[in-house]
């Protein structure tokens, strides 16, 4: 696995892509529009495979909810959930042109050309090197000022070599009007297609906790669309503007995120690239169990539950075909996670491009849900009933609403909001700071817009005391895990590990009539190339080739199609006079893992020969066989090595 | 099947479906917004199931091509396709409340109280009356100014008593901004969310038929989201702003229309409604043979190909689960149909909300490739070789184009385009009228428009002489037959026929303490009601329900949850201490189709029973043996006839 052969080969991928119309840009005939594709037919089957599968391995195995809301989206839960405000990309735009850019991918360009080899303006110390790749590492989370910042102090400009205009935030939200009326001024009528699917979840809280019978933890899954007017979409599949997801929200208690299934996980190692080894510029660690990882001193992953998660999400990227060497968990630095997540960790999957995040793995927190409740004024709590009344030491804090009202303004909920914390936690030594100095700083972070406030609070405003009270259930908010999937990245990268060339080419050897193939034209090229796509999720899983065009193959044709159908299998006829084993080259460009051939000792004694793509090896197997020893293959029950051991290996078509 | 039964149980399923959160407004917790609903866990998985099959009824057993295209349409394919123009309803506005209506939906509305039962103002003589009627039916397909027109003969005014607005097209289209640039007076930028997936197929067409073999006909099919701004969205999920469909495209030579299966189908019944009939008031016709309706006297059916697709949506809707005797096939009325369209028939389903459209089958004749081809100035057509180059006579056009230009200016181009369709007819009679007088009469209806004209031709102007050409291929454009479904109205459907309520309820009888269930609570009433959904798309395929919540049945419990996972089956676990017969009805509520009970015969025995739902029988049966038998039922290899035939009866649990 090694990112240099994948970049030589890309080329003839992309083309494959393409001319075997995996995918194409959308509205092609009308000059295409920037991050659209489309998926043409084998491209849409490998994407529906792929879902099917993931349904099966997290919503059926692992017992999910799966839901599917819609992808409008009124103004008021995407205000609650801060897109409205937050969900931008901080644009420039070349003065002179007109030319609008991302501002982090204009900073991170500047980085890469100081930094590459032979670059015309090197770093002129080791401080500026690394002011530089930590520039790099920053630019995509950076504030507008700090933007501003650094494009004056490298004098960064344009390509035009004219001004920048001051950056400005772009909301990456497409908006829209929902319904026929407009009120002005109001945001009634204003939608937006969903950035995510998970708020879809999110608002459904109460409904889910319910049908799950009011049990937690429970995981709630949805497969669907997302739309992000990327200002700059770029790299294929990778950087689009409408996209599949495939998100799951794990509600669960926020104190108790172990999860009843680690155990099976415990002892497995994964390609774990944690903050810690990041900044010490480290290796990958390839030999750290789970169960060091989340209770080792180190406590490098958050909790179980998020452990557990990641070990499924690796098994699933497996399944599918991915090369274990090309994957990588990622976790995020304290830098780039949002201000309310606690842990997150990418599954990275090395491309062409560089790692390439294929699915997330966040802890949420609360915050989707306390948004929500705070804006709907909902109640989107769990309660969990004791089994006997218990009696607790609770600490209550009696406030001076008047006084705080009156001192703080428009600030005086956020102080209310912030003691009510102290008071939750059972923290008593705010108190005594109170009773030492009859005032006390208090500190707090809004878990709304992130910022950061710092009050005075005298003893008169607050009192936290110890009381005693009954308690019959405990209602809290549940955190959220969320891992949360990227099927196109995700298919994009599975073809870039799939895409295989072969060596051997004597297959190519025209069978039929016995003379080698000495053709040069152009696609003897793409004659050698193939997708060793996992039978699992292939696009379509095998072919029917009769050896020619003969009409007396039509009935065992006919009846091995139906056969596949009626085992819910995918098969492509090719009855084209191209030679066997062109006709197996077009196949293998695909990615259909079997072959059957039909030729004339199939009409005498009913058997085929079936060949199985990776290896290009043949076993002599009667047609009614056929269908159900592919089907057992599909679903992982045989191997095609049991397949070679139970059937006679077949070298050469008869002509006769 | 009779409506008034459908309509007396409608609360009662709706509450059911609310309940069991098979669908729920979307957004509820901030309101809702009207015309938005999500499918919650059962109705998510019957969807799912629901595509799952319509894909191996149509895209695998007929050989189709399945292509994903995306829902972000730019302006100018929408613009070709007439969305932009046309793709509007008439709206008119009170002009004292403000409030807006679908001008048809306010003309349907009044027909409908002048001629109902004890109306107040009922119709004067029997020709009103007829009036009336065709009113009611012509609605739907009225001009600004024929709506304009009615509501003032008939003095329509607003509920409030004040003024109707002039009526004026409201777009249907959700409409927003692709890319951050935005150039002022260019519709560059603007894109709007896709009405229909056909148009994704049809921008494709090239690269389809090249995929194809470039043989002709072949099917595309897309599963995917429609939306559509609906002025007043209402019936739950029969008029909703965001649907999913899937929609075939049969692209076929325009003048042979056959089918290679219609033999196969050629002596079914479908209950047809053609237009017809419709005009004189006649019944559904339930004795034609497909045969008689394509090839008889009538030709009630356009062509093989549409004939062959009605039949097969009939198989789909019957296997999912839809009462045959609510099942209509109606023809569109000549005034309905898109201009360009030959013929229409719709599938419906009668519901409480009467007959509802579940899937169209429409000949779009060449429309669409022919208005793509023409925008993007791309050639979108097939060809057939002859097997040797044919001498054909054709009628060829000799044109003066400046005469024409001068005489026609703007139109020249119309008038050319409608000579060189007489040309292309082979039809020599226009040339016959202009060697009689030297001038003849044009008539043309605009293909693009669908406006009609007429000019007057003279002899300079134009000239079509026989002339014989050696031709190698035909070129073409092929026609589009559309069968299209919306897969929500069709859930909706379902939903309504399989709704039961239960006449026995001896099986609410606790079981496991032998006592008769005398609780009179409100939730008896649900407790009679199940889904008698076929298992096919059942959402949950079995449930699991010890007989208590004793610990001793855990393994057992596991044991064949996870055996279920590995055959792909969902299952859900009961653990709850409800009684048997009252979880048992439960999962009937949501259609779960069998119910596997472990009891404490079960530990000694490795032997569990297994409940059919729509019977209630059980049979006792090994639990190794349970899994491929329920897996043989979904797949339609056995029924629960033979299971009761090979398994013995069980009729009562021990306790002991």
């Amino acid at each position: 696995m090694n990112r240099k052969t994948l970049i030589e080969r890309r080329e003839a991928l992309e083309n494959l892509l393409k001319r075997r119309f995996f995918i194409a840009p959308s509205f092609e005939i009308y000059g295409g529009v920037a991050g659209l594709f489309d998926y043409g037919p084998p491209g849409c089957a490998l994407k529906s495979e792929v879902e099917s599968f993931w349904r099966r391995h997290f919503v059926l195995a692992e017992d999910m909810l799966e839901i599917s809301a819609t992808c409008l989206t009124p103004y008021n839960p995407l205000k609650a959930s801060g897109h409205v405000d937050r969900f931008t990309d901080s644009m420039i735009t070349d003065i002179k042109t007109n030319e609008y850019y991302r501002a982090d991918k204009v900073l991170e360009e500047y980085v890469e050309n100081r930094l590459k080899e032979k670059s015309s303006n090197p770093p002129k110390s080791e401080e500026e090197k690394n002011e530089l790749e930590t520039l790099g590492i920053k630019a995509g989370s950076m504030s507008i000022d700090e933007i501003k910042e650094s494009l004056n102090k490298y004098q960064i400009k344009p390509p035009s070599g004219g001004e920048w205009s001051e950056p400005y935030p772009f909301n990456l939200m497409f908006r829209t009007k929902i319904g026929p009326k407009e009120v002005e001024g109001k945001n009634d009528s204003v939608g937006f297609m969903r950035p995510e699917t998970a708020q879809g979840i999110f608002v459904n809280f109460k409904r889910l906790y319910e049908y799950n019978g009011k049990k937690l933890p429970f995981s709630v899954a949805q497969i669907g669309l997302g739309f992000r007017n990327e200002i700059a979409p770029r790299n294929g599949l990778l950087r689009v503007r409408e996209f599949q997801m495939a998100e799951i929200e794990h509600f669960i208690h926020p104190d108790r995120k172990d999860h009843p299934k680690f155990d099976d996980v415990a002892l497995k190692c994964l390609p774990l690239y944690s903050s810690k080894t990041q900044l010490n510029n480290g290796e990958i660690e390839r030999n750290i169990t789970l169960k060091e990882a989340v209770h080792g001193e180190e406590k490098i992953i958050n909790n179980e539950t998020l452990a557990y998660f990641l070990s499924r999400t690796y098994d699933f990227l497996i399944s599918i075909g991915i090369n274990p060497d090309g994957i990588r968990f990622r976790q995020h630095l304290s830098t780039e996670m949002a201000h309310y997540a606690s842990d997150c960790w990418d599954a990275e999957v090395l491309t062409s491009y560089g790692w390439i995040e294929c699915a997330g793995h966040a802890d949420r927190s609360c915050y989707d849900l306390l948004q929500h409740s705070k804006a709907t004024k909902t109640d989107l709590f769990a309660s969990e009933k004791y089994d006997e009344p218990q009696f607790k030491t609770v600490l209550v804090l009696t406030l001076n609403k008047p006084l705080i009202g009156k001192t703080f303004k428009q600030e005086a909920s956020l102080v209310t909001e912030a003691l009510q914390e102290i008071a939750n936690k059972g923290d008593i030594s705010f108190q005594e700071k109170l009773n030492q100095s009859n005032k006390a700083l208090l500190k707090y972070k809004s878990c709304e817009n992130g910022k950061e406030y710092q009050w005075e609070i005298s003893s008169e405003m607050a009192k936290f005391e110890f009381q005693t009270k009954k308690v019959t259930e405990e209602q809290f908010t549940p955190g959220v895990i969320e891992p949360s999937f990227g099927i196109g990245r995700i298919i994009y990268c599975l073809l870039e590990h799939s895409f295989k060339i072969r060596e051997d080419l004597s297959e190519i050897q025209d069978q039929s009539t016995g003379n080698k193939n000495t053709n040069n034209s152009p696609d003897n090229e793409m004659q050698r190339s193939y997708l060793s796509l996992p039978a699992l999720i292939a696009p379509v899983k095998c072919s029917i080739l009769p050896i020619s065009s003969n009409a007396i193959f039509n009935d065992l044709i006919n009846l091995l199609h139906k056969s596949f159908i009626n085992h819910g299998i995918s098969c492509k006829v090719d009855t084209s006079s191209a030679s066997i084993g062109r006709r197996y080259a077009r196949t293998d460009e695909i990615g259909i893992p079997f072959g059957i051939t039909i030729d004339f000792q199939s009409v005498k004694d009913d058997t085929v020969t079936l060949r199985e793509r990776d290896s290009m090896k043949q076993v002599r197997i009667s047609s009614s066989e056929v269908p159900s020893v592919i089907s057992k293959i599909i679903n992982q029950q045989i191997t095609w090595e049991n397949v070679l051991e139970n059937y006679p290996l077949f070298t050469q078509q008869s002509n006769e």
